[in-house]
């Protein structure tokens, strides 16, 4: 099987193991470590209440270049103040220590509970001996990949190559996330790695667009986490002629790709997400603004009646008009439309004779989409959701004790 | 067993049937009737998409007096064009009709279904019916309580007697809703009497500051229904010197009991909320402003985590700090304090050490209070919340099939 994780990309090595942050035994403990430095960009949450972790990400992302990245799941080092703060300090250290390189030049996420203190010992003890078992495989990769879920029930990962001035160019990504996404930034924890070589904005901005278009339009309950950080690091080993303006054929490609890679990444999420069983995406059209299309997407996306409905393979479309009309947009009820797959199952304002059965068919696929035709104006927008199942509140009711 | 139903005041007559709407045989359809004729005052939702029945029911308000008002549930006669305003318009014809007064002294609601055609010739038979059967008796007005209920598990009803110069005015009110239930205007179908004599204009007012306070502060899921509707009928038959001012302390004893009264209506639906086992209050205070703390209030109650660890009885007080952070208000995570109960469970930026147990047992009972600190203001706001329970995903998958 072809390497399709983090260490695909020539110039990265990887690792996750159990440290003890996570009582259940499993994978807590990431690292990825790139011995010739790599550019990096990241992004991250803008909730008010940041973890300790992201505080000292912004911080280390400045530096160039970044040698390494460290996540632990099961905590998320948020709401613990000082201490949390020194603890996140700690893990760079550590990790810095043990690799040869300056503190700054690590990268730092968590991810997990919040409002627990580190069990910090565990984890510099586990960075020491994730720096010892570092490798460019396979299976070092998916590791990684295992390392950084919390109630994920499969790693997420997937790999993309191109060809840029007859170069191959190998771009890869894993992330984590069943509950607490919303747009914006909706990225939980996602690690990218490239061999591409590319200047240092160009790769913010291709790391931009990117999320812009797959994670950040993807909603499971509306929540931003106070965690959100999505890192990109591009190992330039490629062998490609750098990439150093945005018109470049070369650029167009890398960024293509990165969309397409994220955006698979987020249907991973998706189908993933706590209590899931299937996904869907919601297109706005006609709207009188792109940010109106969008509000009007994720507010359909949002809906728990929708989420409902479409748990029950349910052709329950009056919950998604009222799910528009009550979002704040510009909305003219005589000339409203909705689609379900191909269907029209309100027309201009009237209700269709549509098959119930074809159309509950559709929703029960893995993935189906929902069109809404505002017909007010010439914008359109759309967003990724999923099904609300019992499990979700099961998940969730009990993830603390 | 005293008469606590909307026919306690003076002056009310009311009847409640099955017509044929609702499958299941159950009641689902509703009259009230005040033969010499009230004052009346409505709010309506503010879904740009609205029923029928609302677009009838706001024109109707105007008239003076109204001696009337008809609710259907089962069907919201929404998204369904002209042949669904006709339906209304012929309700409020039929009811007219049979009770000898004008169509546009009538008011209307519809609940239920959305994007169904009503089955109006059941409708128009079943109020034909109703209106041979009007009683001022505690049967018939708990028969209309029951009448407008969806997916209710019993009917919500109470009802307040204060001295207004030595006379007893009495008011009463009954209340529908189980699900789709938001802030702004979250009154789902509420129907209140009262045999004050009061001006029109204080009782628009003194209805408005009730469902501002009770009603419009209760979430369950944050949707706003297409069809939310509160009607406050005065039939001025208690004896009371007509209230003219509000300065009175006739009018702010009408107000406060009347904001009272909606209360705990509010509370009498969360706690029958689709799913829902408990229910609690956010406060948030020292906010930058009202505005910022409803919003932060309403963050908290809406969140499905939170509404998840509520449900588990689990303090998992991360997830409403995540909340308050992501709504967009003002924050100084170093001054940010949270309750539960009366016991700190995060404060000024740092969790404490408190006993577990202790505040699970706070969360597992009928009612508690959750308490957010925000410190960077002096405006505080509260919001009434439900838990979210595997239930309301049995009850909202299945609903439409």
């Amino acid at each position: 099987m072809n390497n399709n994780t983090i260490t695909a990309p020539k110039g990265f090595l990887a690792t996750g193991l159990h440290c003890g942050v996570k009582a259940s035994g499993n994978p807590d403990l990431g690292l990825v470590f790139c011995p010739t430095g790599a550019r990096a960009a990241a992004m991250f949450t803008t909730n008010a209440i940041q973890s300790a972790a992201v505080v000292v990400c912004k911080d280390h992302i400045a530096s160039h270049p970044i040698y390494a990245a460290v996540i632990n799941s099961g905590n998320a080092n948020t709401c613990t103040g000082a201490k949390g703060l020194a603890d996140a300090r700690r893990m760079c250290r550590t990790a810095g220590a043990a690799l040869g390189v300056a503190p700054e030049r690590v990268l730092l996420a968590s991810t997990g509970i919040i409002g627990h203190q580190l069990p910090i010992g565990n984890i510099t003890a586990g960075i020491e001996r994730a720096a010892q078992t570092l490798k460019d495989s396979t299976a070092a990769g998916l590791n990684f990949a295992r390392a950084i879920m919390t109630t994920d029930t499969r790693p997420k990962q997937t790999c993309r190559t191109i060809k840029i001035g007859g170069k191959t160019v190998t771009l890869a990504g894993t992330a984590k996330g069943a509950g607490m996404i919303g747009p914006n930034m909706a990225t939980t924890i996602c690690m990218l790695t490239t061999d591409a070589a590319i200047s240092k904005p160009l790769l913010a901005k291709a790391l931009k667009e990117a999320i812009g278009h797959s994670l950040n339009r993807l909603t499971v309950d509306g929540h931003q986490s106070t965690n959100d950080t999505a890192m990109l690091l591009a190992s330039g080993l490629a062998g490609n002629t750098p990439i150093k303006t945005q018109k470049e054929i070369g650029f167009r490609r890398f960024s293509q790709a990165l969309t397409d890679l994220c955006t698979d990444l987020a249907k991973q999420m998706a189908l993933d997400a706590e209590g899931a069983t299937r996904m869907f995406t919601v297109h706005v059209k006609g709207a009188a603004s792109k940010a109106e299309a969008f509000r009007a997407a994720r507010a359909v996306a949002d809906y728990d009646l929708v989420k409902c409905a479409v748990h029950g393979a349910d052709p329950n479309w009056g919950r998604i008009i009222c799910a528009v009309g009550s979002c704040g947009i510009k909305v003219n009820p005589d000339r409203l439309c909705c689609k379900i797959g191909d269907t029209y199952v309100f027309r201009n304002g009237k209700p269709t004779a549509f098959d119930a059965k074809k159309v509950s068919a559709v929703i029960a696929r893995k993935e189906h989409t929902i069109t809404v035709e505002l017909n007010v104006g010439a914008h359109s927008d759309f967003c990724f959701g999923c099904d609300l199942g019992r499990e979700y509140v099961t998940i969730n009711a009990d993830y603390h004790t």
